[in-house]
Order: C-alpha cells, then structure tokens, then sequence
C-alpha cells in the first residue's frame, strides 16, 4: 500500500518548502491548472465545486439577512472609476483597460471592474430618491481582476472569483450596523463551515479599503504562521453619495446623504482552508463544503457480492443526504485510499468481504486519521456523527495552533525574539501613529493586520515608541 | 382602483408599438436599469432572481446529465483566439480587447472572451492524454462579451449572462449524441419550465456557428411573430482539436484525435419569457422562474384581524414549499394588483374581512384572469393546483399563438401573402442552396431558422428555384 501511495501523493512536504507544498496541493488534487492566460487559471471541477458549496452557504446567510443579488456590468468607464478621488487612487494603477471594440477605438477607454463601488454607486443614483427605498441591501457573485505582478493560485491571481456586497441606509449608524453584521456573517461561515478560526477587527489608517471610512477584517492564521486576509467589510460614510450626487428625501421632507457599505469574500477562502487544514498527505476539507463528504471503496472488489454492497451502502449515505461517492474503479485500493486523502474527503467507508461476513465496515476519518469499525446498521448515523466529529476537531487543531503561535510582546526584542520560534499572530499595544506601525515593521518584519475588538490591556505604552497605547494590535506577516 | 392601476402600469400597449412594450415592462417590472456602460445594463433583483431560478433548474439538469461546472478565466491571448481560422473570423471583428495592465502596455492583447472554446481546447490538451481521460463534460456559468452596435435589454448587449458546455469524446458518434441530447434538455426546459414551445431543428451552413460541423437550435415565436433563437448546440467533429493538437491514445495504443461539443442558453431567455407571455398589464411569468409564485394581498387590511389571517396564509404557503410574498404595505389594493401584474407575479391570493367571516379567500391566476373563491382549509392544495394550470394553460395559448402563425407555403407568392396577416412562422421547402435561402430573404424579409428535426413534405420543390427540394426549412423574421 506504501509503494501505491507514493504514486498519487508524491508531494513536497510542508516542512521542506510551504509554498511548494501549497501548489503541488493545488494541481495534484484538480484544483487548478495553468493557462497561457499569465496570472489567471482554470478552476478544474474539484476546485469548483469547493467554490460552489461556500457559494450555496454564503447566499443563504445573505438572503436571510436580507439581500438581494444583482448583476451590474463588468466595465466601468475611466471617467466613472474617477468620480471618488480616493478609490481611483486605489485602484487606477491595477486595473486592465479595454481600449478597442473590434476594430474600433473606443471614445472612452473601459477598465475591467476591481471592484464595483462606481457602478452600484451610479445605480444607488438612478433608483434611490426616497427614504422610503432606503435601505437598498445588494450583492453579486462575479468575478474582478486587479493586475498583480506576482500571482498564486486562489491566493492572488489577476481574475478572481468573489461575492461584493453593497448596501445604502438612511443613516450612519444603520450602515455601521451592516458593516458589522456582514464581518460577523463571514466570521461565522469560516468557523462553522470551513472549521477556520478567524480575529475579528478594524484596519488601521494605512490599511484601510481606498475610499473607506473605516475597513473590518477577518484574519486567519495558516500552517506556516503567516496571516491571511480571509474577508473584508467596509463603511463608507456618505463619501462615495457626495462624490456621486446620491441623495434621498427624509421624512421632514429634506435632501440628505445617504451611508454606504461594502463588504466581500473570494475564492481566496479555498487558498485558507489548504493551509490551514492541509498535511503531507494532501487536501483535508471541511463537511460543510466538500464536494465529496464520504468515499466508499469495497476491498477484494472482485469477490462476490462487494460490489452490490458497497453500492449499497453508497445509495443509503446519498439518501441520508450525505455527498457520497462509490470508486469502483479499477484502481487498488491502496491508490484509491491515497487518492481520496490528497483530495481531502473527510470519510473513507471501507467495506471487504470480511466485513460483510461480520455485517460491519470500517470508517476513516481523513482529519486525524482515527479508522473505527461499526456495525452496518449503524451506517448512517456513525458517518454523520463522524463528519459533525471532524468539523469540531479540525476547529479545535486550527485554533491550538493559532494560540500556540500567538505571542503577546511589550517590547520589539520580545516580538523579534517570539518570531524566532516561528511566524505567528504578535499582540501588542499601539500609540495610534503611523510612523510606529512602519517602523513595527521594519524592525520585525510583522505588519498591522487589525486592531481586534476583543481587546486585552497587554501594557500602557506603545511596544514601539513607548509613549501611552491607544489600542492593542493583531500583528503577523501577510499572504 | 382603475386610477391607481394607472399610476403603476403606464406602458405602452402590444399592438401599438412592440418594442416600446418591451423594454417597458423591462424598466416598470424592475428587470434592468440602464448604465453609462453603453450597450451593458444592470440586472436587478427582480430580473436576477428570475435568472437565478433558470439557473438552478438547468445546472440540475446538467448535473443529471454527468457535467461537472469549471471556471476559466475571462480573457484570451490574441494568438490563442487565432488558432482556429473559422472561429477566430467568426468572432474577431466583434470583440473588446484589453491592451494595457494599469499603465503598462500589454506585450500581447487579450479579447474579453466572447465564448471560450480556445480556452477549453488549450485545457483539453493538458489534461486529455489517454481514453480513460474521456469524455470530459464541463459547463461553466459566467458573462461573455460581443461589440454589438445595437442593443436592447436581454435580447442583445455587449455584455450578456449565459451558460456554455464544452464536451469532449472518444468519437464522433459520442459527440454527435451529447449535441443532440442537450438540445433536448434545452426544449425540455423552454416547454416545461419557460411554458414555451420551441422548434428543434439544424441550421443551414450559412447561419453555423463559426468552427462548428453543424448547428442545432431551438426557435421560438413571439408574440409579434418574429422568430428568437432560445438556444444552441453545436458539434465539432475533431477541427478544433486538429487546431489546438488535442490526442489521446486509445485503447490500441494508437493516438487519434478525440471530438467536441459546446451549447448555451443566454440571459435572452428572459427576453424570450416577456415576449411569449406578456401582456399589456405587464409581464406574466411561469411559475417555475418566478422569484414571487404567490402574493398574499389583504384587504380593509386595517380591519381588525385582516393582517394577522393575511399571514398566517403566507406562513401556511411557505411551508407548503411556495415562494410567497405577504405586500402589508399601506399602499391601496388596486395599486397591489397592479403591482404585482406589472410583475408577472402567477397567483394572487385576496383576503379581507368577509372572507375571514366566510373561512374563504379569493385566489386570482394572472395568465388568464380567473378569479375563483376558495375555502381556506383548501388553500395550499389550490394555489398549487393553480400553478400548475398556469403553466400548462401558458403553454397552450404560446402554442396556439404560434401554430395559427404558422404558414405551410409551396410558392415565394404565398409566403408575401401570409406574411400580410402578419409575422410568423414560414415552412417552405428548400433545395439546399444557399442561393435560394439569400434569395427567399431578399424577396420575402423572412430567413432560415432551422431545419426542423420533425420534417413535413410539403412539396418536392424548392419554394424559390422550383428545383428538387431536399428539405424543410422553418422561415422568420429574427430577432
């Protein structure tokens, strides 16, 4: 079975070299593939189907708060992208532009949407006049390309798949209200269905969204103790409504400006769930969102009669509405069992004839490795209890290496020295100056990620300049 | 009540100006709003949700059939669109191209893509090695791009939503099968879902898409009796992969070229829905892509009780499985009813004081108008009932409407003449020569849509040259 194995899984470990581990993982499991288009990728239907399953789970938590999905074009004309000064700053120098229709150079050239704050804002324009259609909660499942030198599949890529949420309230607090609401609608999904711990806080000053008031972030940590983005959820104040002439009538029948959101997750979330839960032997994927929950390989498949049972212990766990699939390949199942590990299925159903002798099967559980046997009887309700099993210990392991990797620091010695042991989350109090969050890094190497709300009152001063702390921040180094 | 129908539902009438009926409903009914992207538009919730449910019952027919959903990117390198001469002439003159990545100028240009088939082929031919790679039966739901000059919401923008399959197989028996069986899965979901009768049939050479062996589409009529392509599948053979350098090694060890299939159905369909349904109250939509099946009104709602009943029959709907608006806005009945006309929306479901009294509501169907009284205890059973009867009495009256447009014709003389009751559907029969299709055209204003699968002999001369006749051809005005 070892000799089987290798031929499937021989990838980089994680210890050798992250980052190759990372792409062996990404192209031996079918996430990905290359394509002479640089910076873009194909997602092949493994990849897609992960994509597909945050989809269905995201949009349900989005329509029951409320939204509604919308669809607006994927151009936006130069002069539109300019209207707010601050987002055209932000976003001008990594956008592609569309300067030719067939044969014809356009009056206007058209950029390729970032993101779509113009577009909606536009919209907002055209349909909101009253406070009678405030709120307006919108969303839209696209995709955007931002032109990025360096590329990694799920992690940067110039197009990428993603949801923006965009939403316009009768007043700031409303809007604020969204903004947090949606950070903890996303915090939510990554810990209950992708088993990802995540920090929730606001970005500083510098790291803010371009033409944000103020930007929440969930940060997550993977494998290796760098940090990661994992979602976005920003106010806008009534910036964007001034710069695009939104305003609405109130109910004492005056013109006033109207308070915004946005808010987005991508398919970056795929890239966070490899490295949070992946290992040497591959993908291990979430219940919640793997596109195959249970794998039912039949051992010595040419004996009578374990064909018929593995397929019926296949149609039993798809009746009991459990994502299943039969290999019955001719494969050996050595292979089959590697296979199945590298594409991260958190249950193997074994069944032999042995097995069918003792009316019993054997369960793997992909995220620790534990294998029980159980009686067929008991088919339906040992899996689901194994899948619910693995969603709580893939939480519990991510989140144990979270805090083992977070180290509380007064000093910059004390954060240089924690780093040491390997990257990981640094907690430690900030002064609110800019200078010293550049200077944080530079020393160190570790970056702002956000300012958690759960705040802890590590010390008075600054870790940097050592004058009085205004905040604690959630520092680590950056995917 | 009739003044405050006005306010809701001023639109042009059908018979006075169709196209103006059209995109009325398309703004009144809150399907699109126009952008500064010339020829792109929003698509708004209610329009959204309306290709959100085609969407979910096509990919579950997809599903069914063994494909498995991708994702590719959005842009194509000039030289790979030029791979294949047909299809590059075909599409070329009508694409936008990228030239610049923030402010640098691309090495080589990248169309937006128009359809993606270089971009499957350059897949293909990293994945497909061996017979047991095949066949592989991929869709992707995505927006494609074409620089059309003229533009109307759905029917034709430069930017539209659609869903394109890309197979490949062994041999050409296999992709010939898998053309035809999605056209089929196109006519079954325009029939029963869309309530649209459709006309499978195989374009004439002239009207093939470009790179294709053949074409097969799906025609619809109108309400004006112009003729919309619904749908289309086409076949390959193996040029593409002559093209591309696709092989595999089949089972005797030989390499050979495999064959390809692609087909799609577009947001047009939405167009499609609004021109075969309509009326001049406003859209009327079939029950199985309706965002709203059943709208509960209550009546006297500030009577005591009413808004509390008006509920609970929501509730009673919604467990029922019937996606149900309860509208206890203080808007008036008579702009409710208009409203939800102006919607499409297929069941209306009244209650007011004496209906409470009498255990009774008032359940009217928008396709037909019928009013019927209901006993309470009765309600889900009914409204079910009633959604069933719209979408088989939909279908029959389209049905009617297009057979009575439809003119058997042996002469150019009588194909003029028919056409003076009006635009419909012409079958004549046709020699095969492209010369006697442009000239049917030039003579009468209708082209060939397809060659109907379900042939008639009609005559056995061609209706324009008098030659032997090879086939029957379905004429119309397109749209």
């Amino acid at each position: 079975m070892a000799k089987d194995k290798k031929l499937v899984s021989e990838i980089t470990s994680m210890d050798e070299d992250f980052a190759r581990w990372y792409t062996d993982i990404c192209k031996k499991a079918e996430l990905v593939e290359y394509t002479s288009v640089k910076g873009c990728m194909v997602i092949r239907p493994y990849g897609y189907a992960i994509w597909e399953n945050m989809q269905r789970i995201l949009d349900k938590m989005f329509k029951d708060t409320g939204h509604e999905n919308v669809c607006m074009p994927m151009f936006i004309p130069e002069s539109l992208l300019q209207k707010e000064k601050d987002h055209v700053e932000g976003f001008a120098p990594e956008v592609a532009w569309v300067t030719h229709g067939g044969n014809e150079k356009l009056e206007e050239r058209l950029c390729v949407r970032p993101t779509s704050e113009t577009l909606f804002c536009e919209h907002y324009a055209n349909i909101v006049h009253s406070y009678r259609d405030l709120p307006k909660l919108y969303n839209q499942w696209v995709s955007v390309v931002r032109w990025e030198k360096t590329t990694r599949p799920f992690l940067r890529s110039r197009e990428f798949l993603w949801q923006e949420g965009h939403t316009i309230h009768a007043t700031a607090e409303e809007a604020v209200e969204e903004t947090e609401r949606m950070l903890n609608v996303y915090a939510e999904f990554c810990e209950k269905s992708l088993a990802m711990p995540v920090i929730k806080g606001k970005k500083t000053e510098s790291d803010k969204f371009a033409g944000a008031v103020s930007t929440y972030a969930i940060e997550a940590l993977m494998h290796d103790g760098k940090a990661l983005q994992a979602g976005t959820s920003h106010y806008f104040g009534d910036g964007f409504a001034k710069a695009f002439g939104i305003e609405y009538t109130d109910k004492e029948n005056k013109r006033v400006l109207p308070h915004q959101t946005s808010w987005g997750v991508t398919t970056r979330l795929i890239g966070a769930v490899i490295m949070t839960h992946g290992d040497d032997n591959g993908l291990v994927l979430p219940p919640a969102v793997a596109p195959i929950q249970a794998v039912v390989i039949p051992i010595a498949q040419h004996k009578e009669g374990v064909l018929e049972k593995a397929a019926a212990l296949k149609e039993r766990l798809a009746a009991a509405g459990i994502r299943v699939k039969l290999d019955d390949s001719d494969n050996s199942p050595g292979w089959k069992f590697a296979e199945y590990e590298m594409k991260g299925v958190p249950i193997r159903v074994e069944i032999g004839p042995k097995d069918i002798e003792q009316e019993q099967c054997v369960i793997a559980s992909r995220w620790n490795g534990e294998k029980v046997v159980v009686p067929l009887e008991d088919l339906e309700s040992a899996v689901a209890e194994k899948l619910e099993a693995a969603t709580a210990g893939m939480f519990a392991k991510a989140l144990q290496n979270q805090v083992s990797r977070t180290y509380s620091c007064t000093t910059l010695d004390e954060i240089t020295e924690s780093l040491e042991k390997g990257d990981g989350f640094i907690k430690a109090m900030w002064c609110g100056d800019e200078a010293c969050e550049d200077e944080v890094k530079e020393k160190t190497g570790v970056g702002s990620r956000c300012i958690p709300f759960e705040q802890e009152q590590l010390s008075d001063k600054c870790v940097c300049c050592g004058k009085p702390a205004k905040c604690m921040v959630c520092w680590g180094k950056a995917y």
